[in-house]
């Protein structure tokens, strides 16, 4: 395994190799004995300052990163687009520039376009770390669901292991990535969900389709649930969440019949009632919070290996 | 006196003993002492994180928190509803499960639902700092204010100490957390406002209820004067702020007339001109701002010992 | 030179000696070069504590000091209006005192109000650094333009150079600042734009009136094109941004056709195609970059200076 990424930045699974996920999962695997210890720090990036430049609104993923950052040592500054001067009229390129002209090393951005975390990274001198851009890419979030699956089994890789993501497939960048990710990692894909909400072209990406949730289940070893984000659809894909819920929701009941124990997976917010039950949330077969663990590990990960640092320990 | 708390999280004065109490007092009178060196930092939380989760807005007490937690060397996270998963339908649970997934030891939480911190602490495996729930409780506002009176008559408790609680006791959890704190430190309370702004059940209490200000004022001790809080009232409780000014507001010609001399205080943000003129609250008398300084060092005290550790220095 | 400042606030360049912006200046350079070392940070301010508290939203500025502050040390809290006490009807100096009560040692304010700084500085004990004050000063940004054409020409002095500065001169607190901080340093200065956006009185300020750009530019050294900020204007002065771009909008034709290099500077954020097109903005004649990596050093060099240390390195 190569010591260092084949990249200069994270912006979507899709051009990372097998190489660099399998060096993020076990530089990942350091970090999180690190956020077991008492002292949950290390001084590794304590010459660094990151910039979390956040256009969308987010709790988990900006509270992660600002996490990571802080226990990697890094001086963190924090900017949301509302209060910005993108408001103003400025580019993108410009409210970026600017910040680095500060001197800022690394920049962790969401923003509601899709690409344009690579637009940004073929036009300012920094390490640019995607934290979701639109509907295209949500690279850390696969990174971490990936990192769970193999701790939950305990394996180095996924060879041989199904996964099933259901839900919201056209609106995801996290099932994208997911997508990806599982691939190179030698596992196998199916996505689930109503027609309207399943993309034409998804089995270009080499992805078994299904329209049957209980199928689907019966299939899988490890279910990816995702969340109905009706904030972003601007058209009506199903009746209802009623409706939705009764098809393609999980429950215990559900759980229970399927004759072997499959692992559920949330990237949440959990909208608890519509795709799963809490308890199914909150049973032992579900690893939610365990996914949410292992973000601040994968994102440590990531900034350290994206900083060209060579001791972990500083 | 113990060492340690009998409380594993500070939801309410109501579930503390005397002995909790003085602890914390006398544990702010060391932090009152750091914050007066040129050096006003220890490193008693270094290796411990806190959230400060405010689904309210709030200045003062968001500050006062952040800098007791900055002066312990504690890393502090952020977090406002406005800009998190609330508004995607989360749940308060899953909001700070996933808060403490990434390894966060405390939580200090503002919610405008009364109980929504103990709520919290029931489902939760965390320390809980209640910094405000509805018209609950407020209790590091109430030992501040307590921990104010020793240290301006420069006694150890309050003993025989009449203090008046001005204003709108139906709303404000300050002036529960004060009845609570004020009696288990021996003083003797007393609410004064109009009829409309006394809970029926307040006897219950053991609190005096006067509704003429003078006799109130020449009573007591101290003052607390409570801020009308026009923005948590849904209907008219008084004909207009002229009228409860002219009422139960206190100018200096009012204090000048009592023949002697009382204690002024105010959790603030003050309405100048409204429950006390600008002449009131700059003078001598007033300890609004003493009020405001301790709170750093009970804050720090009340999170230094919910933390557990032992040597205040490090 | 002397080594402290004749001021115990930065409340605009007005009240400043030339003595104190070559101390400014001189400091700059030493912290310039600090953030071209690896280790970006020196342990100056760490027993201070800073309050940066906007009333008005700003991305750069508020960035640039937060960076400035965290690379000297400090301990620092960002307050913003939105979230605040002021909505409830605080005033100013009560919402500052408070702040001030918690032990804070210096106070970042920008506020939409001219003079607001200074009635601050007036009432509350602490060092007040201006961050911009409605139309009034903002004198960081002068120091750091000036800062940036003596860094550009290599000289330690502005004596014999020319600056133009181009655009909404009425509303321009930048303008007002940098005609004070050009003349102490040597410099001659001429202002450019509409007549309706140039106010009557500034012959007063002995700067040169200019109303056709070409004349300007073959006139001068350096070009500070101000952003036409539609937001501060309630009334149109110009007929349409079209025609203001027609008439005072620099490109790369102009620059070109003048047979000399004049130098290129704006205070962001820029509209690219309002003021300046973007190949001018880009361009090796632009300094914008620059002025924005010399905001940190000389933000850095005021907070040092008004803090009264006595050692740089700690």
């Amino acid at each position: 395994m190569e010591k260092k990424l084949s990249v200069d930045h994270l912006l979507g699974i899709k051009y990372l190799t097998k190489g660099d996920i399998e060096l993020i999962l076990s530089t990942a695997d350091y970090f999180k004995k690190v956020l077991q210890q008492p002292i949950r720090k290390v001084p590794s990036l304590q010459d660094t300052t990151i910039a979390n430049v956040f256009f969308e609104n987010s709790t988990r993923t900006r509270l992660s990163f600002e996490l990571a950052e802080k226990r990697l040592s890094a001086d963190v500054v924090n900017f949301s687009a509302s209060s910005s001067s993108v408001s103003k009229g400025e580019t993108l390129i410009d409210t970026v520039n600017n910040i680095l002209a500060m001197k800022v090393d690394m920049v962790v951005m969401r923003h509601p376009n899709p690409g344009a975390s690579m637009f940004l990274a073929k036009h300012v001198k920094s390490k640019i770390i995607n934290a979701g851009d639109g509907a295209h890419e949500h690279p850390t979030q696969a990174l971490l669901d990936a990192y769970s699956i193999t701790r939950k089994f305990d394996v180095p890789h996924l060879k041989g292991k199904k996964v099933v993501i259901v839900g919201d497939i056209l609106h995801s960048r996290v099932a994208i990535s997911n997508i990806y990710c599982l691939h190179r990692l030698g596992a196998e894909v199916m996505v689930c969900g109503p027609t309207t909400l399943i993309p034409k072209h998804i089995s270009a990406l080499n992805v078994k389709v299904e329209h049957n949730l209980r199928k689907a289940l019966e299939w899988c070893d490890v279910a990816n649930m995702l969340r109905i984000q009706l904030e972003r659809q601007d058209i009506k894909y199903f009746p209802s969440l009623r409706e939705y819920t009764m098809m393609y929701g999980v429950n215990k009941q559900l759980l229970d019949s399927l004759g072997k124990e499959i692992t559920i997976m949330h990237p949440g917010p959990i909208n608890r009632g519509v795709e799963i039950t809490s308890d199914v949330a909150d049973s032992g077969q579900s690893i939610i919070l365990q996914q949410v663990e292992n973000g601040v590990a994968i994102r440590m990960a990531v900034l350290y290996l994206l900083s060209g640092k060579s001791t972990i320990g500083g």
